[in-house]
């Protein structure tokens, strides 16, 4: 792409020469000729090789071959750069993959690309442009559509659903059974049923070694566009909402509903029946109650409050040394 | 089955017409004819298409064609709905599976189905019964008893001993080596063999991703009826009991013991050698110092503390700032 | 080995019969005839059949048939075990494995060992001695040196570089995307581009199901002699140093330096950009927020404070009850 062709996708203005031609793309100071790159901040700029840079308003533009001012340069990089990369074309069938014929039970599997070793259950549908990486275990009765890629040795179990353009990270387990048991009177826990399943809307991204389980006896959903990082927990019957952002090693029980717009940190712990609206912020290693409702707003701590209330308590147990010296020096007057 | 036979099978009493056929089951609100269901608080009932629901006393069973009065309702339920859940008939060898032949140095497969590109090694027992997922690998001198069901991709290292009807999830790693080393003085890690096994009594259920390791000189052993979530850590030379159940994340450091009948949080820590006493029951996210001997009853924050002590703790610290305005104004009087 | 060899080996000076032969080794209280054993502490002794003990100064030699004084009677045991340990020599290439020839793409395989239903990909070189494992996935333009062993079902994405002697657990993931995205002015993320690598020096081993994120633009690197427990989260352009040890479970945001020598407890979680130099101790559960630099001492809680300050800190919180009380009859006098 030429630079004014890129100036025009990301819907930029650009400065030098708008006919270089741009291949590849690098961090300002990785990058070489036929790259483009960003700057976030005008102020940091100390040189770059690049033949294009994404550049906020107030950047001397003279300073490079040719640049693209943006309101946002890392987003405008992050496009542009999903855009040049070279998407290796996988195509065809490993010979090695166990892959059934379409049948009239449903079994229709169109995907460009299955890897080595995968094997695939009856009764499956696997839509056009999906990449399904060596290794890969797809149960029966699952629905996984258009361009959606699968890393490698994943386990899909029967009847889940997974929507387009997907992106689901190596070692992810999808659609195992919830944790859910009844105790009898003896002590001996029986399984409660868990005979639901697992709806994953379209955009959404799962790192790897994460689990999702399936229902009890509903669904547990991911909605549209939600990014989940490595070695997340998704219990049964949890519904997240769309656009959230979850990072690593949190942990999220049965039933939780988390509303769209959510950003969760990482090693966050909930407990189950929580609901959290719309827009809250969740900082890391939080833990929150059974049943609590989290309003939109920033929370923090174990258990999660306010970010403020956590800030000014915690600067209370920072002064309880000095709030025991007075107190000792009190009780000395009054003596 | 007939209301009545399941009347009967889980000891409760029919009301209604009892020779209704049974033949699936669901949520009150998505059940339909020929399911059974089940209601927890007779005052919760608002309708069902149900046939026949499981309902404890003081229900008024006219309002369903068939209900069945027990003292515990969800679990009754549970116990019905494993009896009717079709067990999909798996069976036979998929021609992908590497098995090795009978012989005399103790390898016997008997395994009702072995999946797609399942692996097994030598000297290794499989009982009768027993359903071995897609691509699971299975190490040498390895036992699995009757009945048990390995998910797809999870890793049975060598010698390790799986007793009967266990449900391993997928992913799981059972045998790894344990985490230990000694340090030179050149600060050098020296790996401390790991040598042990690992053996899980009967009836074990373990959710996908989780990660078993091998006893270092000795065993790791998880006692009969227990039930451990997704992505538990448990270390090497760890001794769990009977009936106990550890929710997901739970990470349990080398030579811990779990008595009997505990109930684990998810995402608690275990310093080494913890010795948790019959019937203890450790709040999500509790943290326990390495050593400590934790006594029955309810446990709670990080370092534990008896859950009635973290309470009253934690409302002293909400406290404080109203004991800092009291400070303020008795030093204000005494100047 | 005969003791006197041994002795040799470890640096001891050995007592008794130096000419016994050794062929294994055991826990004291498990040990048999030609097995070598160890004593941490002199007065700890109560017997054993082994035929040759690791020793301290101090200890009645005349006690056993063999011994062997050492400093570290405990390294010295690892070490000698370490070299007694029968290496079960696999070697050979299993007949489902699906492995590229050599080609001048780079491709060059010379693993002593590649299981059943490995895959690897074009341009990867393997080193002699290398074990790869069943069922391992192993990307394009790869490296693993020489003795390195691959347990089953890793997945080794695309130009990941893995040093000599290094030990990779069962399901760890190594190259997946790290957790990077751009927020649009519609709520929508769009993936930062995740095409850096890995690099894993020599001598490292990771535990089961782990994952190791690849960098953004540039790479994660993982030290010489680090070694890491499982289901650890390392995040994108991570830097860890050489001979660091990191418990399991231990989350690892983007960015974040951790120097030479540093000891990091289980379930700790570490914000983006940290930097934690060399020689550092961080205990479990700890909590590290973004952008802090963490000095060399031991460290713990959430926020991270020096162990001394959290400990009096902890001490003030369970004496409010007292200082209340204090507080109330304080009022009471001034009324």
């Amino acid at each position: 792409m030429k630079a004014f062709e890129i100036a025009e996708f990301v819907g930029g203005a650009v400065s030098g020469n708008s006919q270089l031609e741009i291949t590849s793309f690098a961090a300002l100071n990785a990058a070489k000729d036929g790259d483009i790159s960003f700057l976030e901040r005008a102020e940091n700029f100390s040189g770059t090789n690049a033949s294009c840079v994404m550049v906020p308003a107030g950047f001397d533009t003279t300073k490079v071959p040719s640049a693209i001012t943006v309101k946002d340069p890392k987003l405008a990089f992050a496009r542009i750069a999903q855009k040049l990369r070279v998407h290796k074309n996988l195509s065809g069938i490993h010979e090695t993959a166990v892959v059934p014929p379409d049948d009239e039970s449903g079994t229709h599997i169109r995907a460009n690309f299955i890897g080595a070793q995968v094997s695939i259950g009856k009764g499956t549908y696997i839509g056009e442009g999906a990449v399904i990486h060596d290794g890969v275990r797809i149960g029966n009765n699952v629905t996984i559509k258009k361009f959606t890629v699968i890393h490698p040795n994943c386990v899909i179990y029967n009847d889940v659903e997974i929507g387009y353009d997907c992106v689901i990270h190596a070692g992810t387990v999808i659609g195992a059974d919830g944790f859910g048991y009844v105790r009898d009177e003896n002590g001996v826990y029986h399984q409660f049923p868990q005979v639901g399943t697992v709806v994953i809307e379209d955009n959404v991204e799962i790192g790897a070694n994460s689990c999702i389980d399936r229902g009890a006896l509903g669904e547990t959903r991911i909605g549209e566009g939600t990014k989940i990082d490595n070695l997340v927990q998704v219990g049964h019957n949890v519904n997240i909402g769309k656009h959230c952002v979850i990072a690593a090693q949190t942990g999220i029980s049965g039933s939780v509903t988390i509303e769209d717009g959510c950003v969760i940190g990482g090693q966050v712990g909930f407990g189950d029946h929580v609901t959290v609206q719309s827009g809250a912020v969740i900082g890391s290693q939080a833990g929150i109650l059974p049943g609590k409702i989290v309003r939109p707003g920033v929370w923090w701590g174990t258990p999660i409050q306010p970010l403020d209330e956590y800030k000014r308590q915690n600067a209370h147990v920072k002064s309880l040394e000095r709030m025991k010296a007075d107190l000792k020096e009190i009780k000395r007057k009054l003596d």
